[in-house]
């Protein structure tokens, strides 16, 4: 499956940014916070000559600053060993015990070397552990509070518990059997699974897709330590230049002398509802008076659960939104955020938005229900859709960070469009109920019509019938992205039914 | 049952103790804060004329302010209301629809309204508890923090919404059908039952005792509101002379011009281990410069599970172990927290701790597993016994505590005592290993010898066939109030068992 968005650099910067400062939100659902959403430096215009592949674009400086929001902890954690320390390293590294990672450990291992979970430098040793099992949040050496929701572990079982014996350091192992990486004084202590499960997502119900696939088989033990990646990882599958690391897309940030980075994180298709809402907010944003408000496009690209849309075709169908028009290339920044996705809703949601803290984003839009899911044993919403949100706008660590809720959107009859609910002719309006189909935030709230549009199961339907989507549903060109992939899936199907029949 | 203790007044005090300042920990196994510990206004001196019924003491003002620990949010809450104002108020709550309390929810009501859970002040509105559930803290509207790890939440049932309707004020009518007081300004929200399970215990296993009584039987929703109790709580228990609040602590440590107040929590009888390390704290206390350290001994005195020695029976025992001058009254007082038990380890020993600051005590002694018991279906303690104490360590809002973790003891075989554990000797003790009994946490680093004594089960046998304790275990008046208890059960249970043979 190819793919074709670019990163778009544009020069066409509008007039001086520097003065638009302590905006007010005003006639808008936002909550706005009482401190500054800009640190009073001005902003640091970086015009670097950006190659539209902003992967090759070289950085002197380790440490960046943002000129829009600082990192947790005021700097941006970089653990990739410098070029010429990686010969030396890695001999180092081979003479260490082993620790086995399983793709996503890797995917964390991948999160943490580029700052995103800053200023965590590691995978956690017990009392950072504890403190983001109980508090969601890390004290730091100086006595400031960071947020971290999640804990970020490394399991390992006993055996390689009794290998690594007494020693301090240990090598990475990735799944393809390269070194990828040291963890540097290191500490074992107990995986209590359950009481991590229960902490972390508010239930134990068998069935919650992160538990299953990445927890219940990992070992007893998790290993904490300093990490070190001896390189950049890379996952060779075609999207690399879309992981832009925080470093980088705070250079991309200045060198548009963004004066507004507002994020959208998502794990499903664009639809023009989300589209609707993306550039909304941007219009608002303009009216408060920022001058270059830029979308932060961020789809998640680590482990998702089966049902949920390939990456690969998720790329590719927002190559297509941004072709389309439907989405401004000029300001929209399309990058792939590189964590797994846990779906631990309001527990959640505090990660998704400090990693885009740290990736220079000021503004986060969320949405109802976010990193949500339905019970995986009973029939409902395992959170209270509103939960997040509220969670959200009270978390430890996010002060500085300005949550931007979503308006009520809904499949407005007369129009035959996504549009925002007008109360004023609510019988226009469709609203959703019962199952949950994507999961996804916004689709919850939309029309039955796009319910069944969306839908995993229907879109199989739709792709062997040949219906088309619903009027004003998403840009032609994403519509056929995601047709063709349901197609593949019901010839998968279609070829693997013989062969159950046969076996 | 009798009781015995009195609150035991001295005017003898030390020097003038304005000057201890700032005294360090030096070569003990205490974790010392950074911050100072005392405020930094000189000891306040209050020497009224007190009563040694300490209940019956008047305060002429209704803020008090510690000498030695704030407490938090400033000012201690006071909700009761004031004498003068009881007609019109019972008048006006006669009027409201009326919400029932349980036995448990009028122990919370008790809590609340003296100020244990400062600065809350009713039940928790769901952004309390969203904060409490996720973050173990509540943000306050100066932005700063305040613990608070364990939802306070009233629940009603889908009948007693129905009857609120679009009030905002409730009635609020005890156990016995008095009117207790008011809930104003209310908000109804969700009682998401097993979220609020997976996150206070980190478990939704069958057989949490607190789950089992107050949870699984409650209404799906909770009701906040500012809370009004109309006259102070009492049980008519013959105990309430024991019930001293907040405030009236307070005034008995500067009365006593205690310079510092360390604080032990305990569910249990106190046998001579605990003793040992409330006499060992008190004397490094007085190394390190303190003139005269209160310690104030605090059984919790609202629900417990089942199988807990009952309130009355601990209270005349330890009494009994004042009267023996196991621990000396002169500078001890006995007193009890209206806390319901959760058993909520690492979670609920924040809430313990922070009820004592609310209550003056600026050191806070803790032990192995505080809060905990066995798993209710695994054969394994439900908390790691060191992360109460780890998490203590590192709670939000606890910083200004001086957090006392327990030395190790154990039972000295050559001495025949409890003692704390000497590793150049360490064949001559003896440590436990294997089920837990009392649950207490200092009973589970005795002996076999001791556990057997203290056991439950064991205790019925000793007293049926009138076995002696373990040497050095227990002052002999405290073991007879035990022996007495466990016989009473044992008649019990022989009425009981012919009556279900017969019947």
């Amino acid at each position: 499956m190819s793919l074709t968005i670019k990163i778009h650099v544009t020069a066409n910067f509008g007039p001086n940014l520097q003065t638009v400062r302590q905006k007010k939100f005003a006639n808008y659902n936002v909550r706005v916070r009482p401190r500054p959403i800009y640190s009073s430096n001005p902003l640091t215009v970086y015009q670097p000559k950006m190659s539209t592949d902003s992967v090759s674009v070289k950085s002197a400086s380790s440490v960046i600053k943002s000129s829009l929001i600082e990192p947790d902890g005021g700097a941006l954690v970089d653990l990739v060993v410098p070029e010429n320390e990686r010969g030396p390293k890695t001999i180092e590294a081979e003479s260490m015990p082993k620790v086995n990672l399983t793709k996503i450990d890797l995917e964390w291992a991948h999160v943490i070397s580029e700052g995103w979970a800053s200023p965590l430098r590691g995978f956690m040793r017990e009392n950072e552990y504890l403190q983001s099992l109980h508090f969601n949040s890390v004290k730091m050496g100086d006595g400031n509070i960071v947020n971290m929701s999640l804990p970020i572990v490394l399991a390992i079982d006993d055996e390689t518990k009794d290998r690594i014996g007494s020693s301090t350091n240990v090598g990475l192992v990735g799944p393809s059997g390269d070194l990828i990486g040291i963890l540097r004084s290191i500490e074992i202590y107990k995986h209590n699974k359950e009481e991590r499960i229960a902490r972390t997502w508010g239930t134990t119900a068998p069935g919650l897709p992160y538990v299953e696939e990445v927890i219940t088989p990992a070992g007893n033990w998790l290993i904490g330590g300093d990490l070190e990646v001896l390189q950049p990882i890379k996952y060779n599958d075609g999207l690399d230049h879309y992981r832009l690391s925080p470093k980088k897309l705070r250079k991309e940030f200045d060198s548009r002398q963004a004066d507004a980075v507002f994020a959208f994180q998502l794990r499903n298709p664009v639809h023009n509802g989300h589209a609707l809402l993306m550039n909304d907010t941007r219009r608002r944003l303009l009216e408060m008076g920022y001058k270059n408000p830029i979308l932060l496009l961020h789809p998640l690209g680590g482990f998702t659960k089966a049902d949920d849309v390939p990456l690969d075709v998720r790329m590719e169908q927002h190559s297509e939104v941004l072709a389309a028009g439907v989405l401004d290339p000029e300001t929209t920044i399309v990058a792939i955020f590189p964590s797994p996705m846990h779906y631990a809703g309001p527990t959640e949601v505090q990660w998704h938005a400090k990693a885009r803290i740290n990736a220079g984003a000021n503004f986060y839009i969320v949405g109802r229900d976010p990193a949500g899911m339905g019970h995986p044993t009973e029939k409902r919403d395992l959170y209270d859709p509103d939960h997040g949100k509220q969670v959200l706008s009270m978390a430890p660590g996010l002060e500085k960070l300005n949550i931007l809720p979503f308006r009520v959107a809904a499949y407005d009859t007369v129009a035959q469009k996504m549009a925002f609910f007008d109360p004023s002719r609510a019988k226009d309006f469709l609203f959703i109920s019962g199952t949950k189909f994507l999961g996804d935030c916004t689709t919850k709230i939309f029309s039955p019509v796009v319910k069944f549009a969306l839908s995993y199961v229907k879109m199989r339907t739709y792709a062997r019938t040949g219906e088309n989507p619903p009027d004003g549903f998403m840009c032609p060109g994403g519509w056929k992205v995601l047709v063709k992939y349901y197609e593949s899936l019901q010839a998968e199907d279609a070829t693997q039914q013989p062969a159950i029949l046969t076996s």
